[in-house]
Order: structure tokens, then sequence, then C-alpha cells
């Protein structure tokens, strides 16, 4: 089966957004053994929508829809292509329960034109929108598959994969089944990480393996073939123990876990509380706790400590050290991670303290970057960071480090 | 004249990375008052290029070509067009040169496949590449203009604002200017605030309105079209005021700005500064502030109360608030906020406690929310929110709607 994905919307046409749907859905589809050919980015406009889905049933048997399923008159996918299908509108009366429970939740008037999106295509299951209002749809006619998804990215990358996914598996439902598992690393960039597993990688065709790297991880996502789901597992199990008996110091994890989802595992598991001081980070660290559903189990909670005078008066830095060597010092680094533990009453603490940018700061460089780590009943740790991203993602990659190495640390503490 | 852009890459059809290429030049050509009608993304195969083309053709003045200039045998753009436009390729002996010097900088050995990339398209003219090797190309044939860039955006960001841009400048050479100017609401949906300016949405046509919602907030792009550009921005002068004489409540900005930057620039021009306890959160609020150059004018610092023990021991929050109303309350709220002020010795305090989900909390729904705010010298106030978004939507929201509250007090501290 091969695809078309067209993504519908002025705002893509007029660089206000940029089209990371079609990165999605295109990762999604090729883990099911769907080639996609062409993305389509067409504007809010019938006619020229018209003619790409015109063009995409002349080369693709599945064209997935992104966007125009809203309630302004700019919204007009199923429209155009209920007028291409010679099909009707009809009232998906639970979506409009849904939209309608929305408005009487958050307290605002419905407007009439909200109605409009609960309309779905004569003939198509309906996909339920789970963080927004307007269903998606999945129609078949004349051996084309149609799927519309709605434009936001957070409504549409959960209505793929609970919905959408299931809807294309049925149509698929071939013998082959394709199994896939994603390893990930973190310390190693992704040429050295290839270079390692050079001749695993070159004599791989079944299971494949492909190596990707983006904020400073790599994965290695590898996708077997077979008649038998068994023996496509194994055959991945086999592939991932000839790889990390090479480079299993730099592994942490399978799909789409993080470091920061790892280390919660492990501290919930101990039951270890956690508290964080963060200067450089300014609360990037703990957000990224708290973002994952559970965090409350082990999130004591910590201080922002942007000025010095929060890191004195708040979180007991001597003035002696922020004289001597800075707020940006090992020292400090230590004193904040011890602390802050105790501010909170946790059993463990971590600090971050850098210099972000855009300039420098205590004479010292922009990247340069202290990581204290204090817990209960052990000796602090602090690590040092040169970075060299900018202002936003030198914060980013020292809360991965960060997570790095807090999990490194509680992997020794199980031992014991 | 209007435009297709066409990006060439298997990795696009993987989802391995996404477009921002397409983004990028679909801005540029915009403020050029260039349509850009398509976006087409096709995979590194000679075949399904060269439809792609003949079809750009057929709708397009202008075909502008991403990716496939480099030395590998992967890339194929400049041949395939070369075979349908019927040219034939020739030497740039200036970016032969240039790509010899790079080899012999680095100290590595080039290899006659890397010469392939300093082969230009006849009758083009060669659009120098100052941060790779590959050359871009511009040339027109029969009434259509062709444009070649490389594919890494760090090759192709700056060789088209360098060098491709003045390629269409001179083809232009027209007397029309084009003006826009983005308005930003916050705490309106888009079906109301369409519903509220129908009758301005429906009469325009120069300049034109083009909304759009993301992430809580609804912009309107009023773009203009006119000889002189003095008289451009004052049609666009005189639509905003209509537009905001009934939607001014809710406007906070103009173009790329955003609720936390203009707090900022407000707390900054008052020399005020805000520290913040966050609960629901985490440090979010205070980790979006940090991200802007310029946080640490104003940003003390905060907490991050997680647990009720920081809300009591940290923030001082009595624990017969905390027993009677629960952390998820105004009274906590309100506390939170005057504590974290006085704790970290700010004239402002901002608080965050809230739901965040997956699970009721205190027998409160997910998406119940309080903000407080605390001002030196004036009473504290506290806002209630109802959301319906998953966990880390409510999160984002709640913070977005701590900004919107606080930039409102900021301005109407302003007038005193």
């Amino acid at each position: 089966m091969n695809a078309e994905i067209i993504a519908v919307g002025s705002e893509l046409l007029l660089g206000q957004i940029v089209n990371t749907n079609a990165r999605f859905l295109s990762e999604q589809l090729a883990e099911l053994g769907i080639n996609v050919y062409y993305h389509t980015v067409v504007g809010d406009n019938a006619n020229r929508l018209s003619q790409a889905i015109q063009l995409a049933e002349s080369r693709a048997d599945l064209i997935v829809f992104t966007g125009g399923l809203g309630p302004t008159k700019d919204d007009l996918t199923k429209e155009t292509i209920a007028t291409s299908l010679q099909k009707s509108l009809v009232m998906d009366t639970e979506a409009l329960d849904s939209i309608t429970a929305y408005f009487h939740k958050v307290g605002r008037q419905m407007t009439p034109n909200n109605e409009k999106q609960a309309l779905i295509l004569e003939g198509s299951t309906s996909l339920k929108n789970e963080f927004g209002m307007a269903p998606g749809m999945f129609l078949t006619q004349d051996s084309h598959h149609y799927m519309l998804l709605p434009g936001p990215p957070f409504e549409m990358e959960p209505m793929f994969k609970k919905y959408g996914r299931e809807s294309l598996l049925r149509v698929l439902a071939k013998n082959e089944i394709i199994c896939s598992r994603v390893l990930r690393f973190f310390g190693i960039g992704e040429a050295q990480l290839e270079t390692e597993i050079m001749d695993i990688l070159d004599r791989q065709t079944n299971p494949t393996i492909a190596p990707l790297a983006s904020d400073g991880e790599v994965t290695l996502r590898i996708t077997a073939k077979h008649e038998s789901r068994v023996r496509a597992i194994s055959m991945i199990d086999e592939l991932e123990k000839e790889i990390l008996d090479i480079a299993g110091d730099y592994f942490y994890g399978y799909d789409d876990t993080s470091l920061i989802r790892e280390a919660i595992t492990l501290m919930t598991k101990h039951s270890l509380t956690l508290s964080c001081a963060e200067s450089l980070t300014g609360g990037l660290f703990q957000s990224e706790i708290a973002s994952v559903p559970g965090a409350s189990n082990v999130l004591s909670g910590g201080v922002v400590c942007y000025s010095n005078e929060v890191k004195e008066t708040v979180l007991s830095v001597p003035k002696e050290i922020l004289d001597s060597f800075g707020a940006v010092s090992e020292q400090c680094a230590r004193q904040l991670a011890e602390n802050v533990r105790k501010l909170c009453n946790s059993q463990i603490g971590i600090s971050f303290t850098g210099v972000a940018g855009p300039s420098e700061q205590e004479d010292k460089p922009v990247g340069t970057v202290w990581i204290g780590l204090s817990i209960e009943g052990h000796s602090t740790q602090a690590f040092p960071l040169k970075l060299a991203g900018g202002r936003n993602g030198n914060r980013v990659r020292s809360v991965k480090y960060g997570a790095f190495y807090l999990l490194k640390a509680l992997k020794e503490l199980s031992f014991n």
C-alpha cells in the first residue's frame, strides 16, 4: 500500500507554522509498512484542494488529510472531500454531545459554527478526538482509503495512535507482521555509535536498523518482518543483544521512554523523593519531571534560585562561596544540591547552575555548567559540562545531562 | 507571481526529519508578495521527481527546490531538472575551487563524487554556498523560474537571504508593496472572535484578514497591498482600529511577541521583580520566563511546591488552610503568591495550584486551577480556571493564563 499525506491550511503556505504532522504520520505509516511517496500542502481553497484530491487518487491508495476540520469558514476539508466523493455530511451525535459538554464544562457559550465540527462523511468511521472537538474520519471507497485528521498535533497524534492506526491495521490485514523496537542511547554521538556497530549495520536486511539523532540522544529503530510475531520479536531480541554487547554503556531505555521517565520509575520503585535547585534551568528540570503522570510520588518540589539573593537566603549558600568561587562553580552546585534536599526533606537533591548565554558571566564562558547531586547517606557529587548550543539549547541539554547523571546514580544505588 | 516549493528527500517521507525549509521559504516568499499555493515533498526517485516538476510547471510560475544537491548517488535534483528542461550540466569553477580549498583546509581527501557538487545547470546563475559545498542555482526558461537550494537549513537559509532573494527581486521588479501585521489575542476562542468581527471579515479584500488559533491564542494576520508603503501601513492601522474597537479586551500584542515577553517588558520598564510558587505547573512558568534573554532582570526565582509538605514548610501555608480548603483552593493560591513574594523579596508573587490530571484530587475534577497574584502594596487576587485539556495541555494553558493575568495587572499598574 502506498500513501500520500495532504496537509490543508493556508497558515502552512504562509510559513506561520511548520508541517510536523507530515513527519509524525510518515514515521507511523513507515512502521506499518506503508510507503509514503508524496507530501502535499494546499491552502484553505476548495478548488485547489479538490485538484489535490484527484491527483492523490491517481497516485496513492491511502490519502491522509490533516487540518481543516475546525469550526470556521476557512475549514473546508471534509466539505470538499464530500463533494469530490459525492457523499453527504451527517451529524455524529456522540461528537456533538462531547462538544456541547466541553462548552458546558468551561462555561463558555457555544456558537452555532461549533456544531459544524460534529459533521462527518456519510459512511465513514468516526475517530474520537480526546483532546479537542472535531472528530476524525476513516472511509474506504472505490479502492481508495481516506483518513481525515485534525490539524493541531496534540489532537491529531493521540487520535492517530489510538484510533487511526487500528483502522489501517484492519485494512492491511496481511500475513506479514511488522515489529519494531527503538533502543535509546545518551552520551554518544550518532557517527560514533554508527562506527562502533558498523559491522552489524552493514550486514542487516531483516531486521533493519535505522539510526536517528536528536537533542543529544541517538536512537536505533530495529524493524523485523516475519509471518510469526513471536519469531519477529526474537529476531529483534537477538540483534538487540549484539548491539548492547558493544554499546550497552550508553543505552538507557526502549521506545518512547525518556531519561526522566526512567529516573522516575527507579525512584518510585525505591520510594525515593527528589528536590531540585535550579538556577540556569529556571524550573525546566522540575517541569519536565512534573509533566510525567505519577510525578507526585517522587517530586517534593524545590527552588528556582535565579538570583544570588535567593541562593543565599532561601538555599543558605554561604556568601563566601558566592564571593570566592561564584554562582557558577562546583562549590555552589554542591551546596545547592545538599541544601535543597534538606530544605524539602527529600532523599535526593539535584542542582543546576551555569551560564546560559547570550553573554558570559563571572568571566565564565557561555555553556559552562555545573550539576550537583546529593543523595542521603552518600557523598555529594558535581559534574561539569561545557555546552555549545544557544541559550535555550544549553538549558535543554543541561536538563538531559541532569537526568542522565541522576539515572546513572540511581542504577548504581539499586545494586546495593 | 505564484510559487510551489518542492522538497526532495526520502528522509522527509520516512518521517526522519521535518520540512522546516518549506516554512522558512513560504514566509520569505510571502514577504515578497509571492503566493505559495503548494508544498510538495518527493523522495530521491528520478521518475517521481520528474512528474512533480511537470505538475508544478502546470500550476506555478516559480518552482523552488530544496535538497538533493549533494555528492551521493541519492542526490539527483539537478540531474532530473536538467533532463526535464533538456539542459546540460556545466562545471562552476568558482564552486569547484571552493570545494577543493575546503578539503585542503580540513586535511581530508577529496573523493571524485565531491566534484559533482560543483556542476550547475547550463545558463543558470550560481548561488554561492557560504556554509557548505553545493552551490544553488537560479534559472528562467519558457516563462518559468527555477530555484535550486541545498537541503540543510543552515546552508539554505543564508543562501536564500543573501543571493536567492536578490534573484527574485530582479525578476519581480514590480511596484506593489505588501505589508502585514499580526494581532495577538488571548482569552477568546477562534470561533467567538470570528463571530464578533464577522461584519469586518465579510467585507475585506484588501487588506485581508487571516485568523489562526494555536495553544489557546488566536492571531489575526492583516495583509495590505498598495503601491505606497505608507498607504499600505495606514490601511492596516485603520483596520486594526476597527477590530480593536470590538475585540480590544482580548488583544495583547503584535507579531512574534508572547504574553510572557510582554509581561517581562513591562516589569523591566517599571523595575519590578517576580517570584513564583508553582504546584500544578511544576516550574514551567518560571522556565518560560527564564527562556527569554534578559529574564534575570525580573525573575528572582521561586519555589516549586509540588508536595503539601513543601507548601507548609518552605512557603508557610498554614496547615488549617490545607486541611479545610485543600491545596487546590483560592485560599491556598493567595497564600502561595503572597508568601513566595516575601520569601524571595520581590514586588510580585504569582502562584499556580490545580489538578493537572489524569486523576481528580481532593474531590476536585481534573482541570480545576487557581492562580494567585500578589503585588506589593495591592490586595492579593486569585483567578479560577476550568480547563479541559490533557495533563500537559492543562499545565501549558495555566502558564498562559498566568502570564495573561500578570500582564493585565501590570497594565493597570502602569496607569497609576
